[in-house]
């Protein structure tokens, strides 16, 4: 146990280390040549460019104005200032939602904290409960005397907890009741003020059935005509492309080392630039650089002009899925929400991610084949979660002396010294476990993409739900009742329902201690080290020493990295549920997660408005997952409160508690039906009123042409922007009406209807317009 | 522990009341008076009339044709004659999906008890378990034998018994896949087929937001002219008409009297026809009763049309709530299936119930208090479910000698008596509990109907899951585990959830003779007495004699009931239940259930030919529940197998059972994907597809004056048929283009398109109609 001693030392550490990476950054932010690493956003956006000072040329590299370095902390109130609706413009909604879930857990736990140290603290407090026990072998520390073990066995005291955990409940409802509806309203906002984007007009339709007699380009136009004849727009056929991906990154690279090499001709104009055709140009024969490079591009360039067309000709290269478009948003929306075919398998329809937003290699992934799939990540991630420490054991255990010496008997001798034998048995097996714990996200994330999600936010909206419960059963039932996962499920499964909370409910005061240790290691440190971006400044320094040879370059070394929500959500979720379940039992703890929440809210909102370039913009769709996890972090503290309580001999208050989860269920499906559809569902009214109002605006708006090529593959992407000359011919397209003649005898009876532009056109175009490059 | 002896008495008893019962059917069916009773529907479809034999007086109410009692089990032929088509379009497809549940039990189960007893018998039978023990205190029977018990602890014989579950499983989830595969392409087809009917183009919106400045119906009427600008038709506001239904169904009455006297005047016209005012005209005045009726009627008609008046001027009358009619089915099917505005709790969309099929009294209540009322009626159910036990004991003290003494000491010396006093201890409390258990489906129904669903056939679906629930805790565990349900829950989550499944699974070899025996009195001897329809018949003949003055009277008289799915399928669920649980453990029990399903399916494949009159048609939209509740219960015999497989050491062979409910509930959900939406959504294929054909055939099709007035309330809707021939006015209203002036100033600057055919002339129309009767 841990006295206050200790913990001071501990937090004396904590901050101290903050305050170094703090310093650390003030200094290292001022200096030109770091420029790129702390203020990459700005140069993405264009707003910012290379500090050109016109002094000296040390200047250019160091800051020498000892002005700037007193004020070290000013980045904080600069990072405050830059009011929502501002942040939301700059930096999208994601973010800024983001952000809002630290400032939730400032206004659930700041009022909180308030009532705890006024009412629970002085309760606690004026007990003697451990001072009688300490004649018995219980140890407690001081911080023990302010929490709930100090109150007697079958004492009255126990009515003020539970008083307290109804008003603590009720005061975190409110405040989720109230922060969801702000969200809902945000994201219904920016969506509705959002300029035109093409996903607004688009639907992704997965599984087209086969057809013997059409292609899917044709059978998705014909089913689209014939069910939707007054919206239809156009379409775009999902290609496999990822041979041809590969082709076109490397024929990139060619040209990105054709341009250094033509840079140091230009410079040194004397000596044309020679080169080694072999591995990284180190031996091989000798060539004469540019021309070589030429060469090689001329060929990689019919290369992929024949794999081009390969996948354009190829059926087997069109996966069965599509992007269509509709006339009007109001047609999306309704194409979005229904179900298009008898057989629910087939034809499905969802709202389109944004274009970056989608995940392509995921769009073919037939239904059977999907539910399969979920089946077999189901029960592997509960393996992963629960067995994680058996491969993790075996690895440590051919990581030991013994084991090294036997898989590799002649390091035998070696491992035998005194030095690395303590390394080996002192770090090995903890390395071990780090490095795991450090692949864990992205083997989560793995899991997802098998899972078969279309889009990245999806993915890592999986892959936080995922971590969330790994985190949930190996750091915090794990550091509550010691002992591996598994042996927890041994020992879950072998007891009564009542016996599981109580068996951790009786733990939970005793940990308090390391939990707050915890809070300080990886939130008040941690979160001061994100902010030196210590792996992407190193990173991009040795890029730019060694690698960089274009300005292009120079721009691709910057790593602004992004929020991370697969990574970074689960870590506040667990404060929260830290947060709850100590609330009634420890309030200490509580002051120390406010300092988490306000740290973090202000690092990264700097980091936010400075640094990180989000991948693609989900307009919050995370929230109800977010929202999801607090009301669950509140459920387990209340069951277990009700378990410790159950120990405690308070039989009379006790069963006052049971209402209390059931009401905060109810209160979770009460938001679910009130506010969750407003981020999985589209409304129609909402959409009818930027259909008219831009209908009104534009009367003559192209929207074939808006659309054209939005949602083709990225590797067509490059290529097609210098072909927008093309698009003119196009026009011309799109004013004589097409019918595609149908090849199926059944189909040539329906009543296809007439008059519709050919979005054939635009199909084919698109390949056209792809197989220029 | 019965012995074969003791069941074969059981049987013989059961078998000869269920012979008799059909004797005595086979009777009373062919006597011409009870004809009514027994062919209602022939009668109420109109293909069936008085029999009218041309011979003595008697043979009009007796048969004394001794040639038709000879094949008195004739009718069963003739009830499964029928195809299946051709009873889909007798009875609708309701009753013929019913029907199926039977049949997919005896699918099921044929091959399960053919395999049982050629291989689990024999395994069972060959071991001496119980001779051994028999020394011990464990008395045994011969059933017993042939079950699981007699095989030894520890065996390697529990392999056969983990293959034949494995076995099992996945011969009932072939056949419940290709029942719900039959029965989505049943309902397809069906929908498809059907004519047209006004549900098809029309949605229910709830939750109208109140509005200053406009009615519910302006509002309505704008809402959808903006947002489905071109597919809006018509709307129907929703009256609360309760007042006016009484004073109808009054008025009704009293002119079915006026006919009765009007009869009897015209059969002795010397003596005018008199009555008494007082109650059942038993006092008061003595009046003329041809002229007292028509003066009550005329003051009658008056209050109506007041209240009529009032109903449609007061806005208070007008719930928020209406029906919106479309121009295709497309446009309905789209707007059933999407969230119409930003915020998802007004404006709810989901389509609308056949008008039969409407439940009124409930199309008003907001969505706050819809989900308040689910939590009361979840607590309710749990309170009934476990705790129902309490006020049972309760009035049964008061029931007791000493309670009556207590409660009314007047009576002490009569409940004194001996015959009374016998009576009273043995009796009373059962027939508490029994009166207890016939009203159980009606306050379940009662619950329903305030959590507030908007159909009778949602009403009985939700009912009937309670009914399964309360049955499964109640009839099931209950006689499993002796005690009652609260003594279980109480014992339940003390054991840990390892133990649960044991406590189980141990006792059900042992309860096996005592759901034999259940089996043959509520399924054989239940269902043969469904089949003589005693309580209708009964009071059939009653109201005949008594009260049926007039032919419209004995039309009434007659009571067909319906299928009653909220009692009928979880009775048949218990059978399916008794039936995986006991496949393993004690396949004698088998041929048992076989019998009841083969029974059950002929009895009321009978019934819904000749008797039952579906109040509506739902096109087996139950299918799901009865599909998830039979899964269900393979689930449960899972686990109860692993729990007795866990006592009986068969500790290399039990692992290999976890993952059959994994592979269950998977199967479940893929279900659940692949099906269910064919009955929940509504795919606009087909819609389409419809509105093509429909165009082709009728394109002159005046669809406004074909839903003029399909959504009236009841209490209208009897008024308004006189007022057919007003219909044509309308037509010419119609004609005209009104455009609705708003009267709100915001609304004024919306968009609405013009030349929208004006609903309001429509709805006016409708109380119009309505304010002539």
């Amino acid at each position: 146990m841990a006295t206050l001693g200790d913990i001071g030392l501990a937090a004396a550490i904590n901050i101290l280390s903050a305050f170094i990476f703090f310093v650390a950054f003030a200094i290292l932010r001022l200096q030109p040549f770091n420029d790129r690493v702390y203020f990459p956003k700005w140069y993405l956006k264009g707003l910012r460019t290379e500090p050109t000072s016109s002094g000296a040329f040390v200047r250019k590299f160091v800051n020498l104005d000892y002005r700037s370095y007193i004020r070290f902390l000013n980045w904080m109130p600069d990072a405050l200032r830059m009011p929502e609706p501002e942040l939301v413009e700059h930096a999208g909604l994601d973010s800024a939602v983001y952000l809002r879930i630290y400032l939730t857990g400032l206004k659930i736990f700041v009022p909180i904290a308030f009532v705890a140290w006024t009412v629970l603290v002085p309760v606690n407090w004026t007990n003697s409960n451990l001072e009688q026990e300490k004649g018995s072998n219980v140890t407690s520390s001081d911080i023990d005397k302010l929490s709930i073990s100090n109150v007697p066995v079958g004492s009255q005291r126990f009515w003020g907890h539970i008083v307290m955990a109804y008003a603590f409940t009720f005061w975190a409802c409110y405040v989720l009741l109230k922060e969801y509806e702000k969200v809902a309203s945000m994201r219904l906002q920016f969506l509705a003020s959002e300029r035109r984007r093409p996903d607004q007009f688009t639907v992704l339709v997965r599984n087209v059935p086969p057809d013997p007699d059409e292609s899917v380009s044709e059978l998705v136009e014909h089913f689209f005509l014939v069910n939707h004849p007054d919206h239809y727009l156009t379409h775009q056929v999902v290609y496999n492309a990822n041979k041809l991906a590969k082709l076109v990154k490397e024929k990139e690279n060619l040209q990105n080392w054709l341009v250094y090499y033509k840079n140091k001709f230009s410079r040194n104009s004397s000596k044309k630039p020679s080169m080694k055709t072999g591995f990284l140009g180190l031996w091989g024969k000798r060539v004469e650089a540019i021309d070589h490079h030429e060469s090689e591009i001329e060929k990689l360039s019919k290369e992929i002009a024949a794999e081009r067309e390969r996948v354009s000709k190829d059926s087997k290269s069109i996966m069965p899925a599509a992007f269509v478009s509709f006339k009007t948003r109001w047609a999306a929306a309704v194409c979005a929400q229904t179900q298009q075919s008898r057989n629910p398998t087939v034809w499905l329809t969802e709202w389109a991610p944004e274009p970056r937003d989608v995940y392509w290699e995921n769009l073919a992934i037939p239904y059977v084949s999907l539910t399969v799939r979920k089946l077999i990540i189901a029960v592997a991630f509960f393996f992963l979660t629960f067995f994680f420490m058996i491969p993790i054991a075996f690895v440590q255990s051919l990581a030991s002396i013994e084991g090294i010496g036997k898989a590799a008997p002649f390091l035998k001798p070696l491992v035998e010294k005194d030095f690395i034998k303590s390394f080996v048995q002192g770090f090995l097996p903890g390395i071990v476990l780090k490095i795991f714990l450090i692949f864990l996200p992205a083997i989560l994330m793995i899991m997802s993409k098998f899972e078969g999600f279309g889009s990245l936010s999806s993915l890592e909206r999986r892959s936080a739900s995922r971590y969330y419960l790994f985190n949930f059963v190996n750091v915090f039932l794990g550091s509550i009742i010691t002992g591996s996962a598994f042996e927890q499920l041994d020992s879950f499964i072998h007891q009564s329902a009542t016996d599981i909370p109580k068996t951790i409910g009786v733990a939970i005061p005793m940990k308090a201690t390391f939990f707050i240790t915890y809070i300080m290691v990886d939130g008040w440190a941690g979160v001061a080290g994100e902010i030196l971006m210590l792996k992407p400044l190193i990173i991009y320094h040795l890029k730019n020493s060694f690698l960089v040879k274009t300005e292009k370059d120079r721009e691709e070394a910057m790593d602004p990295g992004s929020l991370g929500f697969n990574i970074g959500e689960p870590r506040i979720q667990f404060y929260f549920l830290l947060g709850f379940v100590y609330a009634t039992v420890t309030p200490a703890i509580l002051p120390f997660i406010i300092v988490f929440f306000a740290l973090a809210f202000v690092v990264f909102r700097h980091q936010i408005i400075n640094v990180y370039s989000q991948q693609y913009e989900s307009a919050a769709a995370f929230w109800p997952d977010v929202h999801g996890r607090i009301v669950t972090a509140l459920v387990i503290s209340q069951v277990l409160l009700l378990g410790l309580l159950g120990t405690k001999e308070a039989a009379k208050s006790t069963p006052f508690l049971i209402a209390l989860p059931v009401l905060t269920i109810w209160f979770y499906r009460f938001c679910k039906g009130r506010y969750e559809s407003a981020f999985v569902k589209f409304p129609l009214q909402e959409a009818m009123m930027k259909d008219t109002l831009e209908r009104a605006r534009e009367p003559n708006l192209n929207l074939k042409g808006y659309l054209h090529n939005s949602y083709i593959h990225p590797v067509f992407k490059a290529c097609v922007e210098d072909e927008d000359k093309k698009v003119d011919d196009d026009e011309k397209w799109e004013t004589e009406s097409v019918l595609v003649p149908t090849k199926r005898h059944s189909q040539r009876n329906t009543p296809a209807p007439s008059g519709v532009s050919g979005s054939r056109s635009s199909s084919s175009s698109s390949l056209r317009g792809a197989s220029d490059f």
